[in-house]
């Protein structure tokens, strides 16, 4: 590889990680070094490649074998030193700023956090102990702004979508930005992107100097891809769950763009957490869209929650069919109610207290063949629980279709069955058929799709 | 025209015109009624357009007949009222932030200024009157900011590039912006336009929230096409040697893109001035730069200079090819110099006092047959006087290429005659088929080019 | 006076004057060699003493007869050059901030300004040009602030008063600033200053690290006596009436402190204003305010006013006695009106525009003795004429006490007289008895009050 | 008391108390309810009273007997509950900012900083980790910052000094400020407030809005005498070790004015650890000033330390008498120093961690009769042991003079006898005479001064 360019470089941080106590150094260094090094090694050359436009994490992986994180003790503080890093991060041998941000968000949420969660002794087999993990690791990364009035807007969809569909995503971020409102997504590519670049440049339009681009993932994933250069906020949650909880704790409505199985996954976290009876007069606006073409996909999602959890699943949310600037009007207005409400109760803005979760919706699911067939899918469950378990099935399937573990399985027992009543499983059935068929359930590589599961009515 | 939205609304100004005196809102008022009112509408009609994505100066004129502003005067100062605007400058009902600035930025420049100028007593007769006019207007549009350093990098070059030459202006720009310089151009597409997007997206990285992108431009452009968005400071200059007397005095260093007999004109411009005696010492760091297409180009225009200005004259720039990172890093080592100098020599930052302008360069040239007939093109003529005659020659090009009043003279007289010794004559030829053949004599409409003029040697 | 500590020193202007054009630095070296050249020294000289004890005019002119300043053009801009200057002025070499400010508002109040009256072509004949050159000097010195909501308020009273009273004049200012108000006076001693320091505390109470400190001067007033060094803003109006004029425009309430015919005189200008009949829906909160054994005193005022220009004027002011909380609390209530009624009548808040004011109150009164017996006092002239003319009186009576020409006057015909209403002067008379008995008409050097003036009722 | 005002209130925190988690939050109210809660109501009651003009404790608690103050949590976060508080610390209802702030600083310092303790598991018992604890409390009060560089000057002296002396702390504190110094005291009157009041003017004449007046204490103090109101950042440290620690640790230099025994304790102490063979060239300004009068004071001081410590001890500071200004510019002068050192060790500018603080600094010294007769005050010890002893014996005769265990144990057991060398017992017994005639060993009251100690030549 003659032409990969390296650095040898040291960076001192900026922000939370700036003023430590030579105890808190210790221990850093000493934890970095330790079992969660490979971990971080992966993080941070992730995010020195965001520069490039290399999206494989293979690839990158590959060409920087000899890339080492070092953290060093000094009195003033913690440093890195890095070793053969990927020269596209630095500006005439200065590291580039976000980068720096986000090299030192990663060493704070995978390394520091790691020790910290042990000096809290918080419980993380309670509800009440995860939530408050999840709230310790957001303020720690100071996401937490108290005194700002909600304004942050979570998008979800595919990572993978249509042109038409990307454009649309940034149409209405556009939209979201024209009205002062923040974008909050898992920040990779396709819908994770998208609203961010269309607010970046609304937020200019509109001389907003303080638009928040909030990006929040995981570790497998941002050792796989890096965070696109918009994010300015990143914070990385251990798992899928504590994020998808960071996601409606501190998100203050949540719009829903094209997906696959992960998007109806996150729809269905979301409903069932909605329609908990705890949570039945907290306003939380959601809002799904997308352009004319994706008309049918809106319609037939919207019919299965109908079909399975029923009309009152349905009135938690809007469908908004190819008009970027209703959606950001809609949630604009959404998110008054949302402050209104929050100001009555005495609820902070920057984070939502009174979201009932409910502990199955905080704890994995292990969509092992016996967990997939003992679902229980049936109308007679109360529906925020049938949402609960739709939930573990669609995640089951997302594993069985992309995750290490449930590839293997698959290939070890077949496709897994997940039984149900008929009023359940036909639906589903019609559902994860279109998915297939408008080619949602994308496989890496390409390959025609063969399905991971068998859908059985009772 | 039953799709076309407007919007009845009010606007108050934000920045220099926000304490008027009630005398200088009369004033303002009586002046935006009269002779000037058209030429203020039309700009304000093609600003309201910025978010649109119409080009076309006489579609928007056309499309909105019934648009009307009016200047009131209030107590509390000047008020405008727009009838029939056109509706995509407004969200919910209230103007963009930008366009509002923008909309002002025209007012202060079209309306304000002329009344100051008659109070300000500038004899704009003279060479010293005239820059002093050019200095009133940039600080009153509060673009001239003491103590920052000099970091203002004006990127010049055609405003009908290929695809591949417009993306090497924005990684120029995006390389700029990694080393905290700011972007300054006449404000149109093209040219005009890649190096600030390029910049956007650097400056973001580098939380870098004070980036400036200024825009120079004349009521006749803006008229005809809106600035784009990014533009975050609009000057208008009331004719092209004052805007181009701007560019040199407010910017720090300038980058030559491709471009045609346009761009031509204003490298002369700019060789002329800095070749005269009195400049000698001073650090003006200027670039030309392309993609490696444009090789061909840039040689020959280098040629060009060589063979009528001489080797002295190609002593002022370098020309770096397809290297983005290096012209930015040669732009920063030369402005370094320009820093120290200025420093030295006890000259503001903020505009470039010592730069000698002959008046020649400050007044228009009017490019009848007559005054094209007799320029003098000659080796014998002291070079930056050939420079300035030169730079004549392309300005009647221009003119007979594009402009209305050039356009007439060459249907009515036939083709210019361009006189000169051959050493001159032959190179000028050169060049200009070399312009037709790369398709860089554009005309309006795409009509194959038929040349204006003619070389003849002497 | 061997211990007399000077420094030679260069300095650079911070503010309005950071940016000129070569003309002006020309025009301002040319007019400050020139006829107000012994003018700007003297107030320089003041302001360079602020740091010091040294009350006395006399002595510091004396003490520094060798001080010079020179206006230097360099091409940055203008410079200024000090030789001998008072050593107290500098910390280890350079000039204190705020003295540096004051140092460039008097150049530019005193030099620029009257360059720029003359390019302004103001009609200084008209009531209308005299507001407009009070709104340009004032806007100049960047004293107007767009959108600022209206919180000056303005203080007046003797700058030579008991210690009881300056000691309260600190108390309210103390409870202004809890209250978030700002402080503006003639920026001297006594009334001028206590407030300000009462302000200072509480606003630092307060955490408000903006609070301003307007001082309102007059060059024979600053080169007699420095500002207090607490005065963030120092703009020097040409005359007492411009001054008057400034105060009225800018403040947005006034607090009147006890104090001798200066007082008055001012007090009774602004009840001409305020009992015009065009200013009478204007809401202009004005308290009349001192300690406890100010009751008398303010009883007295009080009754004079009503003797005089009857209940109505009376209800243009408030008396509170020995309660500075309430003051405060008032004048916070006041200006809720005025923020409220500027808002419906589109005024703006950094400028009374709607306040009229008769060119009486505009053109400076000349206290000769046929001027001042030829004053009509009598109950039948509408009271705001009357207001005026009793303004005059008092006016004169300054002048007979303490000004050059006045004193001379008195010196060669003896005392004025004037002439009225028995229902005016006896009333006028009483006033003028308690003044001497109050020692509040005291004569620089403290001699025993010999009166200037002879009542005489017609 | 029919004159007490009193208000009942509500107020939230501003500060790093406002993004608590609920479990945070229910801790603090359990705390705060608990054993602590003592503690903490006074703190708050003395807060309350910072704008009232009553020192005496003992009043105060008496006169709001039914004070209360509760911890409440809501969903928002924590909120406090005052009732019957003292009207003063209201302007119209609303808490005066800075009261608001110290408030939040008792709560955060006093019951959050219990909990942080035992949640951190920090070693008590260890050097490292009592240096440790007291970063944690300095960074959780956001005293640390970063990249700020040195600046911070400690004023350490008596409480209860000369009106002389104070004027003097209050121009060596004005001097400072014009230099652009900071101020850090214990935050009581006296020496902990003049140099305060001196720098406020100062900073405010340099037009330098973020000066720090920084104010270190421990509950005991701060609830028998409320912080002078300049402090704009209180940071309550758990007792006089933990806060000698602090003031040498966040301090750059250290100025001591004239003081009695506790002065004399706190002196010893920095020689004793500037002194450690450790920290022999780490630079650290320190300087003994007072006026004119304090001469001889100072003489003796400075000769005691010769006879005790030796040359060596002297060579850590130097005498500045009677010029404020010299003080600040060797102050300014040696900051650069410690500035060039921590920047060549990579040492922190922010937390001087390289300062080697021995145990026998960090651990209470308990004055039993017992204890102080057995310290060896020989000039055989090495001379920062010496020193260690001799800050002992101080220690415990500022106990027997005014603490209350001191007190009993001295009515109990007659005075503590001291022995040791007679080259140490007899320099030490002319300094406390010397204090005993000057006055400076004050006891509450004013009772004549018997001695609670008995120097015993060995």
């Amino acid at each position: 590889m003659p032409s990969r360019h390296v650095i040898n470089a040291q960076v001192s941080p900026k922000g939370s990680l700036e003023t430590l106590s030579q105890r808190e150094v210790q221990q850093l260094s000493t934890a970095g070094s330790g079992s969660i090094y490979k971990l971080f090694r992966q993080c941070a050359l992730a995010i020195l490649n965001t520069g490039a436009r290399i999206d494989n994490a293979k690839t990158i992986l590959d060409a920087y074998q000899d890339f080492e994180v070092r953290i060093h003790q000094q009195d003033r503080g913690v440093r890195l030193e890095l070793l053969n890093a990927p020269a596209d991060a630095f500006v005439d041998g200065e590291m580039i700023a976000s980068t720096r941000e986000m090299l030192f968000s990663a060493l704070r949420d995978i390394v520091y956090a790691a020790n910290e969660l042990e000096s809290l002794r918080i419980d993380l087999d309670s509800s009440q102990g995860i939530t408050d993990y999840v709230f310790h690791l957001l303020r720690n990364a100071r996401t937490l702004r108290p005194g700002v009035e909600p304004k942050i807007v979570v998008c979800w969809g595919g990572h993978s979508i249509s042109t038409e569909e990307y454009k649309f995503t940034k149409k209405v971020g556009h939209e979201l930005g024209l009205r002062g409102l923040d974008v909050c997504t898992g920040c990779g590519p396709g819908v994770m992107k998208g609203p961010m670049k269309g607010a970046t440049i609304s937020h200019a339009k509109q001389r907003n100097l303080t638009g928040r681009y909030l990006g929040l993932t995981e570790p497998g994933i941002i050792a796989a891809e890096a965070p696109n250069p918009i994010v300015n906020e990143l914070v990385i949650l251990p798992d899928i769950e504590k994020r998808l909880e960071a996601f409606v704790r501190v998100g203050h409505g949540i719009i829903i763009f094209p997906g696959g199985a992960g998007t109806a996954e996150e729809f269905l976290y979301l409903l069932g957490i909605l329609m908990h009876p705890d949570n039945q007069e907290l306003p939380f606006p959601v809002i799904l869209t997308g352009p004319k073409s994706a008309g049918p996909y809106l319609e037939q999602l919207h019919a299965f929650v109908g079909a399975t959890l029923g009309e009152a699943a349905q009135r938690h949310y809007q469908i908004i069919l190819n008009d970027p600037a209703e959606v950001a009007r809609q949630m604009a207005e959404g998110l008054k109610a949302v402050k209104q409400f929050r100001r009555e109760r005495n609820d902070a803005f920057h984070f939502n207290w009174l979201l009932k979760i409910d502990e199955g919706f905080q704890r994995p699911f292990d969509p092992t063949h016996a967990n997939m067939a003992s679902l229980q899918l049936s109308r007679e469950l109360p529906p925020h629980e049938l949402a609960a378990n739709l939930r573990r099935a669609f995640s089951g399937i997302v594993a069985g279709n992309v995750k290490d573990k449930g590839i293997r399985l698959i290939e070890e027992h077949g496709p897994y069955e997940i039984h149900g009543d008929a009023a359940i499983m036909q639906p589903l059935d019609r559902l994860l058929q279109a998915f297939v068929e408008q080619h949602r359930m994308k496989l890496p590589g390409g390959a025609a799709y063969v399905p991971c599961y068998r859908v059985v009515e009772r």
